[in-house]
This record gives structure tokens, C-alpha cells and sequence, in this order.
């Protein structure tokens, strides 16, 4: 145990507490915030429903889960190594948005246990977060609760991360002059993150859109495809281009790495269309370095890392989303609020360059304005 | 929306929320407590199970379920009204002990479900208090989860009450100067808490427990027992008395009431033995009020209020309790544990008298003295 990170994280034992937003320091508060008086709220409550969110902390609390499958680039590591992870997230609710989030790491992968579960622990919230969940079991999931609960949910690896993306090339057309509706732009990697960003972009007008996964391009008819696979063939790719990623990426406008280490060379970005556009987000070693793309004629370059410029990071977007979503009840965060909410983070660059295309996420006023567009 | 109670808690809109223990105001501090050095402690963590505790919240965080089935004395509310309960506790846990206590009430009141769920969400946490959860399903929830996982799994309504009622009853006895294991103590209620201080007090040394329920006093071969009252049967009623409260109660030198308001008549009282001591401990409404008890000749009464003198409040001491569990790595919170915080809680009242048997909860040390009798 001897890296920074480490040493501070065994000082705090814990990087999140419970505070009391009201003192019980005298027998009258506890009359007030415990028995009897807490007797009148509860009873109350049991009568009257519509009051329940005003009386309780759900009206500001989000529930963070994972079930440790897929935790940042380490894979099925288990709910143990999740939960530092799940803290650090729960600050960054709290810290942007003021939301009280709690993190849970569920002792179980089973992806209909899941969905039980969380539908169980959802009374006490006003949002759910999961995270870290591994494709395809994360789609599914995500579907049922979406379906099934009445409060919003969202998988932040899929949509936090989509919506950024969405931000950074909004941004990055603007630098190089294209249009989305007209270029092409290959996505690298199908997971979570891939398949999110694929279906954001096609949301947001992009008509030419390759994605990849391990075994080359996603096209129609390709054998062995799950149900989220063929459904992103079906609104991807409308060549029917079959192949590898240098097949896919021959004058492309931009490529979208979402998958793992070095997996985009150079000889990839020489082929792309003029001022091509790279984001290599495998973190922490992108599908190729910011300086290896730049000399093969890169334009615009992002990356998940804050050490380089154009950092991509949902944390842009997933506290002010959640703090819309329960300011304004949204039952359900949609497409469209997802599609505002990328915009309103690109326009917070007044005019974007090839290293400015994005906001820190230390700026000011970002989780407000991304709140104000999520809602009905 | 009247009352002050309902006002307050209009007004927090929650009693508790998160707070950061470290800032992350810096992209510094974001690489320490999130990416990319997090990973670096999740993947520690991940080899090294057994730092887990030390680099996460797990080591000062409870978790305090609800399914909201029996909610202080409003019965079967359901999850939502028992949230600002649960939130209440949250509160006094960290008050009294420092500890990081997140309220979850559950959506489901299925045992085999509620057991399932609380082991998933396991991970996260260093103890479980089950909390305002029926009985009978509350033992065999109990029972299931204290077998099943390596973290000390307490239902306060048994076994807080059980320690703060042997606490009253240790004093009271001193006081009317009478010993334990010569007295006939009975228990009205057979339910979370009657069942529990039935077991403690016979693990203290009790030798002549009558116990009741609705139907009358529980004994042998009474017909209809379930599982939990046989075992009762079994170590209470030496001599297999039948019949009503008047039957059992004669010549009794204690009656804990832990069942409903007025099942205790003066005439009740009046057939006692000489300096009788009544513990009426329904909430909000007793099951005698002082004043009759007292005109009927109690020489020693508590109750569960807070407006009357010795009051018998769990809150004296599920704070202790796992603070001790946490601190001293308990796995299972033993009755051998329970009896020696009954008599450290005793133990801070240096001469007790009839109008003062119990200390206060706001008593300093007190949770400190618990805590101590909490190890192996």
C-alpha cells in the first residue's frame, strides 16, 4: 500500500459520512425528529402519499449501485474493489450538484436479482445511478427499471458517458466546420459506453455511423450478434461495410475509441478524411496518445484523462442530470433531455478550439445549466 | 400538515445527507479520491480483501432496514411511512456514536426476500440493525442473516429493548432490594421485544418468567404456538400456569408491559407482590399511566416516554452496541454481550432510586461504556 491515493484513502477510512441537517442534541429535538413527533410525519405519510418526497430525504437522494462487474478499466474486480469507486462518485453528487447519493455494491451479478433488488431499495430514493455494470447485462437491467419504477434511472457509463461524447463532437465539428448529419464517424468498442454513444449520435442527426466490436464491424447478418448488437446494426452502418477498424475508418470525420489500450494506430488516423477527429477514451491508456495521433494528422483530439486537454469525463454531466431529473420530477430521462443537456455543456465553451472543446468540470455554474435541460 | 413535527421535518425535507470527508474542490484532489487513483485502490482492494474495511466507509457504516411492517405503534405502514423513522435512528446513530448509519426501507415484506436483499446489499456495510420489522417474520429474518454473513446483524425492537429493559429491571431490583433469580417477573407481549426480554432476562438468571400474549400466558402444549412461542414455553413458566393476565401476575414482583395502551388495570397491580415494579412501555399510550400505577401501590415504574421519570428508550443502547461491534471487529452481537452493556448502562446510575433506575440517553460516556462490553 503505497501510492498516494492509497495512503489517503486508508487516513479517511471511508470517503463519505452521514450528517444530521438538524440537531438532536436536547430531549426536544428528539421529541421533534424521533418519537413521538416522528410518529405524526410517519403516519401521516401512510395516509397521504404525495407528501412523502417533501418529508424525507428522497426528494434529494440518488442511489448509486454496481454490482462490480465492469469497474473503470479493471473489469469484474466484485462489489469490494467497486465500493471505493461508488464513494468517489457520491462525492462528486454531492460536491457539483448537492444531491445525497449512497453508494451500494451488491453481493450478487445475477442481472434479475439485480433488477429486484433495486426495485426493493427504491423507496428511500429519488434517482437511481448504476454503475459499472457490464454489457449486455446492463442494457437489460436498465430497461426493466426504467420500465418498472417511477422514478429516473440511469446507467451513467451508457448515458453520462454518451452524452459527453455528444458535447465534445458537437464542439469538435464546429472546430474543423462539418456537419454531424454529414460525416462519418466510427465508434470503436460496443460495450456499454459504445452502444450509448451510437445511439445518441443517431438521435442527434448523425446518418453515417460505424461501430465496432471485438470482432469488426458491427454489420447486418453478422453471425452471433446479441439483441443489442443487431439493434445497433440496424441504425448503424449504412453501407453494410463489413471488416476490421481500417475498413471502417477510411475517411472518416471522427473516431470514437470506447474500448481499450492502443487499439487505434496511426496508420488508422492517415486514413481518416481531413482534420480528423479522435477520441480515444480507454482509460487510463487511451487507444492511442494524444502526441502518436497528433503526428499522424490528427485535428482534434479528447481523451478520458485529465492530464491531457479535451478531458471527456461524465462527471460534466451526471450530477447536474440527476439534480434536474429530481428538481423538476422526471420520471424518465429521456433521449431528447439527454440531447439538451450535451448541448448545454458545449455551449458553455464560447468558441471551441482544438485543445478547448470541452468545460472543466470545476466550472461554474455547469450542473445548472445541464439541470435546466432535463425536464419535461 | 399541522403539526410542529410535521412542519420540521417540512422543512429539512430529510434529516440526514452526505457529507465529504475529504474536498474535492481540485482536479488534484478528483485524481486522489476518484480517477484515476481510485482505481489504483479498488484494484488493491481486489487482491487484498482484507483492507477493505480500512480503505472504505464499510468500516463505520450500519445499514438500518425497514419493510415497514411494524413501525413504532402504527403497525403495517408500509416502506414509505417508516422512512422518517429510519431516518430519526440514522440520526442518533451518528449523535451518539459517530456512526454512518443509511436508513433503507424496503419495497417487499417477504422473508426469504427481505433476507436475499439485505445479504446483497451487504458489502457496503460493517452491521446490520433491522428495524420496526413484524414478528414473527422478524426472528427467522434474524436468525438467517446472523447465520449467514460475517457482520453483527441486530433487530433492535428485540434485542435494544431486551438490553434497556434488564438495564431498568437491574436497578429496579436494587432498589426494592430483591434478586433476579428469586423474582416472578412477567412479560406482557410475545411479540419482537417480549420474546427478546423474556431470553435475556432468562440468561440473566430469572428463573420464574411468565410470558403472555392476546391469548393468555404461554405454556406448554397450549394449543396454536408457533415455532417461537414454544420455545418460550419452554424456558419460562416453571410451574405451567394457564389463563389471564390476573392469573399470572399474582404475587408477581415485576410486570413488563410490551403490548398495547391500558392491558394493565390497576387491580392488575394490586395483586402483586410487596414493592411491585411496572415497566409499561407501550408507546405512545402505556399499558398502565404512572399515576394509576402508582396509586395502585408500584413502587418503581417506567414507561417508554420521555415525559415521565425512567425512561426505557433502545436509544440508551443500539449506539454503544455497534459502535463496540465496529471498533472491536465483532461478528456476532452474543447474549453474553448484551447482558454486560444491560449492566454497564446500570452501572452509570451510582445510586439508583424509584423516580431514577435509567439514565439519560444524552448521559456522557455512555455510548463509551456500552461500546466496551461489545467484544469477544
Amino acid at each position: 500500500m503505497k501510492s498516494k491515493a492509497i495512503t489517503e484513502h486508508k487516513k479517511l477510512k471511508g470517503k463519505i459520512e452521514i450528517a444530521l441537517k438538524a440537531p438532536v442534541s436536547s430531549l426536544k429535538d428528539l421529541k421533534i425528529y424521533y418519537t413521538p413527533g416522528v410518529g405524526e410525519v410517519a403516519s401521516h405519510i401512510a395516509r397521504h402519499k404525495k407528501d412523502f418526497r417533501e418529508l424525507t430525504i428522497k426528494n434529494n437522494s440518488v442511489l448509486i449501485v454496481s454490482d462490480g462487474s465492469a469497474v473503470l478499466g479493471l473489469g469484474n474486480i466484485g462489489p469490494e474493489g467497486a465500493l471505493p469507486v461508488m464513494e468517489g462518485k457520491a462525492m462528486l453528487f454531492k460536491q457539483f450538484a448537492g444531491i445525497d447519493a449512497f453508494p451500494i455494491v451488491l453481493g450478487t451479478q445475477d442481472a434479475e436479482e439485480i433488477v429486484k433488488t433495486v426495485k426493493y431499495l427504491s423507496p428511500a430514493f429519488g434517482g437511481i445511478n448504476l454503475e459499472d455494470i457490464a454489457a449486455p447485462r446492463c442494457f437489460y437491467i436498465e430497461e426493466r427499471l426504467k420500465n418498472e419504477l417511477d422514478i429516473p434511472v440511469m446507467h451513467d457509463d451508457q448515458h453520462g458517458t454518451a452524452i459527453v461524447v455528444l458535447t465534445g463532437l458537437i464542439n469538435a465539428f464546429r472546430v474543423v466546420r462539418k456537419r454531424m448529419k454529414e460525416s462519418k464517424i466510427v465508434i470503436l468498442g460496443a460495450g456499454a459506453a459504445g452502444n450509448a454513444v451510437a445511439k445518441i449520435l443517431k438521435k442527434s442527426g448523425a446518418r453515417n455511423i460505424l461501430v465496432l466490436d471485438r470482432k469488426g464491424i458491427i454489420a447486418p447478418g453478422r453471425r452471433g450478434l446479441d439483441k443489442y448488437k443487431k439493434e445497433l446494426a440496424k441504425i448503424t452502418n449504412p453501407q453494410k461495410i463489413r471488416g476490421e477498424l481500417k475498413n471502417a475508418i477510411k475517411n472518416a470525420d471522427a473516431v470514437v475509441g470506447v474500448s481499450g489500450p492502443g487499439l487505434i494506430k496511426p496508420e488508422h488516423v492517415r486514413l481518416m478524411a481531413q482534420k480528423p477527429i479522435v477520441f480515444a477514451l480507454a482509460n487510463p491508456i487511451p487507444e492511442i496518445l494524444p502526441a502518436e495521433a497528433k503526428k499522424a494528422g490528427a485535428y482534434v483530439i479528447a481523451t478520458g484523462r485529465s492530464d491531457f486537454p479535451n478531458q471527456i469525463n461524465n462527471a460534466l454531466a451526471f450530477p447536474g442530470v440527476f439534480r434536474g431529473a429530481l428538481d423538476n420530477r422526471v420520471r424518465k430521462i429521456t433521449d431528447k433531455m439527454k440531447i439538451k443537456a450535451a448541448y448545454a455543456i458545449a455551449g458553455m465553451i464560447g468558441k471551441p478550439t482544438p485543445q478547448k472543446i470541452i468545460p472543466s468540470i470545476f466550472e461554474k455554474g455547469l450542473a445548472k445549466a445541464v439541470a435546466k435541460a432535463i425536464k419535461v
